[in-house]
């Protein structure tokens, strides 16, 4: 299992610094779309510039335009960029299209998909598929997590899970969900010691109660 | 009936330039989504110092953190933001308070929303609901403008209406769909001399076979 840090809600020079202090314990490094839409594609260019090495995730979450938006992505140096799922499947055809030219992957996200669109989506098998109590639903429902057992994609595509996630809750999902990818946000990046809770997490997914 | 431009694929200054020479012709200029995603809210912020007398639309296409993402346009100078139709109905709701609490206005995007959804987002009175074919959907069908007879939201709610729109498609939504809003982006940024093209759309508006 993958730790994938998500930055939000913060400046560029924020974002890497964060991401300096973490970096041991997460395998992945997510620019959140807040980031994006708020300071443009360089924000994924400095990214990539900081942590070559890294797997640099784009939460670019296309809906239109997936051509441009997925090249604009890759040619910033993101390894990964993001798709809604609610877009028409025509936009994930062409993000597919995009991201097998350049050698790199899609992550589609669920969020407010219908069970029948997800059927749908099934056929995307190079996909990772992220299911996402968005960050709205959060706050309306105070970050539960509870609903989140079973999955059409557990265990027959790369499953990824974001959303308010904490230690407790990833237990939880480590016996349920079963993601080769967790998404972890504000419970490293608002931590009294964001590195000290990078390396729980880290601690927990290697030696914890999943495997 | 106004016409909104909408600028996508180009830097700000080229969407800068565009405007001033249009300017005259149209009622509403959009910072499209790929100027956000590419060059940050600075793209909407430049806009509005460059037009302070214009409504500025953000086609920020919010699907989620919908407080921040409102407020971030808001302050930026945009008179008008978009959110997505298929969001989460709490993501909505948020967009709706930000706009209220800033006295602006939610535009709801429709692409790919349901029939259900559609009837759901009818509460929203204060809204302007957009009947949205998207730019991949336009690559795959040809920019076709059919079946585009009817919506729910025509004498109910305000209006508007984009994708691939034309002089000819446009006399054809005036007696179908009657937005009030008609949302314009390559018929005039892509026409060999996008001032008299965007002339042509006033024309038509204001003498043409519509009203």
């Amino acid at each position: 299992m993958k730790i994938q840090l998500a930055l939000d809600r913060m400046t560029i020079p924020e974002a890497v610094g964060m991401a300096e202090k973490v970096a041991q314990s997460v395998d992945w490094i997510e620019v959140g779309t807040s980031l994006i839409k708020e300071f443009g594609v360089d924000s994924v260019k400095e990214m990539k510039r900081a942590f070559p090495d890294k797997v640099i995730v784009a939460d670019i979450k296309t809906i239109d335009n997936a051509r441009y938006e997925f090249e604009m992505c890759f040619e910033a140096g993101a390894d990964v960029a993001t798709v809604m799922g609610v877009s028409p499947l025509v936009t994930i055809d062409a993000s597919m299209e995009v991201a097998g030219r350049y050698g790199r992957m899609v992550m589609i996200d669920l969020l407010n998909t219908s069970e029948e669109q997800q059927r749908e989506l099934l056929k995307y098998k190079d996909a990772i598929f992220c299911e996402h109590v968005s960050k709205d639903q959060q706050e309306e429902m105070g970050a539960k997590n509870q609903g989140r057992g079973s999955s059409i994609f557990s265990g027959e595509r790369m499953v990824a899970v974001a959303g308010g996630i904490t230690l407790s809750s990833l237990v939880q999902l480590q016996r349920t969900l079963k993601p080769e990818v967790v998404i972890v946000g504000s419970a490293i990046t608002k931590a009294e010691n964001p590195s000290e809770s990078a390396a729980q997490f880290k601690e927990l997914i290697l030696h914890g109660e999943g495997k």
